[in-house]
């Protein structure tokens, strides 16, 4: 079985944003003024996120909204609880449709400079209607890094439910209101970085054990400069990273290229990786140097050179045993 | 001969930092008061800097200020143009009594939300003192990344002082008072793939064909995720890479493992990229699995399997090419 760990609803029926564009405009908007139809929503799916999982091979995806549209840095905290839910609640009715091909993945309703508390009672939400993680925002200011970071006593409150809950999260900004940044060419490739910088600074995991974060797009640059993450470790006498950090952190597979995922398969123990591809997401071309699609991240992971027994355990294993809410 | 370039003085003596301090918190401070005799440049450099070129074998260091300790976001425009001056003249220094082994690079009176117009001066001056290339901040701010994108007209005045005067840049930031950043763990290899970012964006080598930037850290993420940029570039219906960029954006080497160089030297091509170390810098120590200090560079290139004549282009030739003022 071919377990994808890391795709969005990007191609969420426009009822959705428009529904959205409503929310923040209007002083207030009922959950109930979105009508979607199955229909709506097969149709959404079946030349998109089906499609490509049967011409590509895969069985299943960690189904969540869609990164860009979480914003969690438009309105307040009710905007943001009342988005989550709407966003949460359609997701559960995709996975309803299709059961087998989607697995529930939450957005919170995080919010600039609102205590993470917050998320606690949607977390239990989408826990109660079957949800199997959840992704969590490292700044929801959206590209200006306001909040503090995740090794924060800010953050507990959240990382307590998801332990008791049992839900991994995907640490995935949403879109980037900084000009600086690019959202997908520079924003999520930098949180991914600056994630797994703070949890070197910290000691997270002394405090929580059971605690699992997934660092999306094959870890930003981290495994690129393994090297220089061993030796700032090092210099600030953490232990080694295996020790420190790789109990509790993953890897997804979003790496576009063949010598990319080389690299991770090689510098990160394999029981770290998981298989993911994030389609239809942030690359959605033909690669001209191999006329296989960008974002085919499966190709890569059978061309590696990896025995079977490996790749089973990137494919499926891996993602079983981290989203353990799974069956 | 084996060119590293890519160097600060982080050994500088206590005085500048001392004479910094006095600087930041005085109403005026006059650059007399800095003194700092030349036995104490040469002691600052002997057992740091040029001990490490002979063990490692390099010959030649470009070399430039602490860039950490350019804080262009610490005070006003004054006193960035005063720091400038002075840490600058300490490089020209330290280029007169070893000028074998070091090329003076000079730092940038940059300062937030003030026009890089203000750099021009300084840019000259140093031109006019035998100085081959500049380091260039794309984030003044320091962490909060206020200021526009490099290819905004905005940045205009110091590229076609640059064009004119021939001098390359390194695309370089300094510290980071976000601390969602930390400084060479997350805001250095952020700043890198972010600056290669904005550059995919705009067509600014349309304007400047002549400009020449050099993207520090092995490119931050961006050879990782070649795929990534090479099919965003195409979704945004720009060139291929290497008609877009790769003409006028160059890689160094400072990436701290052999995985991480190996991933270089196969996907950037091998023109586009230049031998650093950044020693002594970010990463310190010696790694345990291989008993090598991290960023002893020249042995990842050496260790590479490529012939003497590509190596030859990595160690000397590209530089060369890049840095045509140097002789």
């Amino acid at each position: 079985m071919i377990v994808d760990c890391h795709g969005h609803y990007t191609t969420a029926p426009q009822a959705l944003w428009d529904w959205r564009k409503r929310q923040v405009s209007q002083k207030s908007i009922s959950e109930k003024e979105l009508k979607i139809g199955d229909d709506e929503i097969r149709a959404s799916l079946e030349g998109a996120q089906l499609k490509l999982q049967r011409e590509r091979g895969s069985d299943v995806t960690f189904f969540s909204p869609r990164a860009g549209s979480m914003e969690h840095h438009v309105g307040d905290a009710a905007i943001s609880a009342q988005w989550s839910r709407v966003q949460n609640d359609l997701i559960r009715r995709v996975c309803d449709l299709y059961p087998k091909n989607f697995a529930p993945v939450c957005m919170l309703p995080q919010s600039p400079g609102v205590s993470p508390a917050n998320c606690v009672d949607e977390l239990e939400r989408c826990a109660g209607m079957g949800f199997i993680g959840c992704n969590l925002n490292p700044d929801p200011s959206g590209g200006w890094w306001k909040d503090v970071p995740l090794i924060d006593k800010w953050w507990y409150p959240v990382y307590e439910k998801m332990v008791e809950l049992d839900m991994p999260a995907m640490v995935h900004v949403s879109s980037s209101c900084n000009p600086a940044f690019h959202f997908t060419g520079a924003h999520y490739i930098n949180a991914d970085t600056t994630a797994f910088m703070q949890l070197i600074q910290g000691d997270l995991f002394r405090d929580f054990p059971q605690l699992k974060f997934i660092i999306p797009h094959g870890g930003g640059a981290v495994p690129y400069h393994w090297g220089r993450y061993r030796g700032l470790a090092q210099d600030m006498k953490k232990p080694l990273l295996t020790q420190h950090l790789l109990k509790n952190v993953y890897f997804d597979t979003c790496v576009y290229h063949q010598p990319g995922i080389d690299l991770l398969l090689k510098v990160i123990p394999l029981e770290n990786i998981l298989f993911a591809s994030e389609m239809v997401g942030a690359v959605r071309g033909i690669d001209p140097e191999t006329g296989q699609y960008f974002d085919d991240t499966k190709r890569y992971i059978d061309a590696s050179g990896l025995s079977a027994a490996d790749k089973q355990r990137i494919f499926e294993g891996n993602a079983k045993r981290v989203f353990s809410r799974w069956k």
